[in-house]
């Protein structure tokens, strides 16, 4: 929980190490964003100059930038619509459900698309992201559209959060896919389900970074070693 | 039904005509894109240039425009985050529900937007845009991000209809908000709450032409004169 941020590397390469053990040559892989997601992808770079085949598909610009430089296959939906296995990082888990909050690097949206296209899903974390329950210190980061981010802002108010439009550098952050990320602050999310089928009915949400049901299997980096959960 | 382009659009004038009377001096009015709305723009104007008072919210990079040529008053939601009423027309209304599909005209998330923003919305059609239930032969376009559409065409096809990748001279048509278009053809739409739903639970999908349950006044020109339906 309090772990420095030099352990914390450690422990979220553990994790990642341990994710990319998974992969089988021949695999179509989802590459996720983020610190931890970084450390898979450098993984599977050296299983990849070890004779590992694979072709991936990253859910950002800068995971693209970082896969094509340590010599990674790229590919994409117009290739492959089915992804063998996604590998991603997290913002919190909750303990039970393995319900997610991802986004705060900003890529929830691709990483939401492909995550959802992949045969099996594997979240990465070292153990400060778990929790019993959603929310509390950590935002619902949720992408809006540009046009009426200030009614989007007003109507995710009306779900009972403190939302802030992120910035970035003085100028609103802008995602990949050219929209506005407002940054959701719940006391604690009780029922995600319902709250994700309640932010996607407003008109101007383009996607939330809450990850329900996607049964995904969690691999936890901790002192004492490295954990994997499934439900 | 089978009223001539021309006669149609004397249809369309007249509803637009009837609509912008509700339009009182001192409101923010939103406008809505497409050959009906356009003629409420040109109504809006003419009683703008005869001394009414408005600022005025467009859907479209195209309503705004027209808008601006025919000098009418243009605001934003930075200054107006309450529209009082927006006036827009439809691709099918249904009888008895009010339910709608709009986004033909490829605007359709500013057009929710705004409409969801409104203390009112007019709904202004000819009387050949009436149907018992709506599907059919009006296809529902659904607006989805660029990053792995082909997914996303696969999920909506999931839900029993056949989509299909909107084209604009030989390449995908963009809408004003950078993503794509799948016009999607149902067979009829039963339930089109819960259709809704499921099309904004897709990974993908930024906002469907389905405007459910939000209780338009409809006016609709028809041979016989104006009709003004409410719920």
């Amino acid at each position: 929980m309090s772990a420095a941020p030099q352990e914390r590397d450690a422990l979220k390469r553990a994790a990642a190490e341990r994710a990319v053990q998974e992969i089988e040559s021949g695999m179509v892989v989802g590459l996720g964003s983020g610190s931890t997601a970084a450390f898979a992808v450098a993984a599977l770079a050296q299983r990849v100059a070890a004779g590992l085949r694979v072709a991936t598909i990253p859910t950002s610009e800068h995971t693209a930038a970082l896969a094509y430089r340590l010599g990674l296959p790229l590919t994409g939906f117009a290739e492959h619509r089915r992804i063998d296995v996604a590998i991603d990082g997290a913002d919190q888990v909750e303990r039970g459900t393995l319900n997610l909050i991802k986004g705060l690097g900003g890529a929830l949206l691709r990483e939401k698309i492909v995550a959802a296209a992949s045969a099996r899903f594997i979240v990465i974390v070292d153990d400060g992201k778990l929790a019993d329950h959603l929310g509390g210190p950590t935002p619902l980061p949720v992408e809006i559209v540009r046009f009426g981010w200030q009614v989007a802002l007003d109507r995710l108010a009306g779900l009972g959060c403190v939302p802030r439009l992120r910035q970035d550098g003085g100028e609103p952050f802008v995602t990949d896919n050219g929209n506005l990320i407002a940054d959701c602050r719940f006391a604690a999310i009780a029922d995600a389900a319902a709250l994700e089928a309640r932010l996607a009915a407003i008109a101007g949400v383009v996607e939330s970074g809450l990850f329900v049901g996607m049964a995904p299997t969690v691999i936890v980096g901790g002192a004492a070693g490295v954990e994997v959960i499934e439900r």
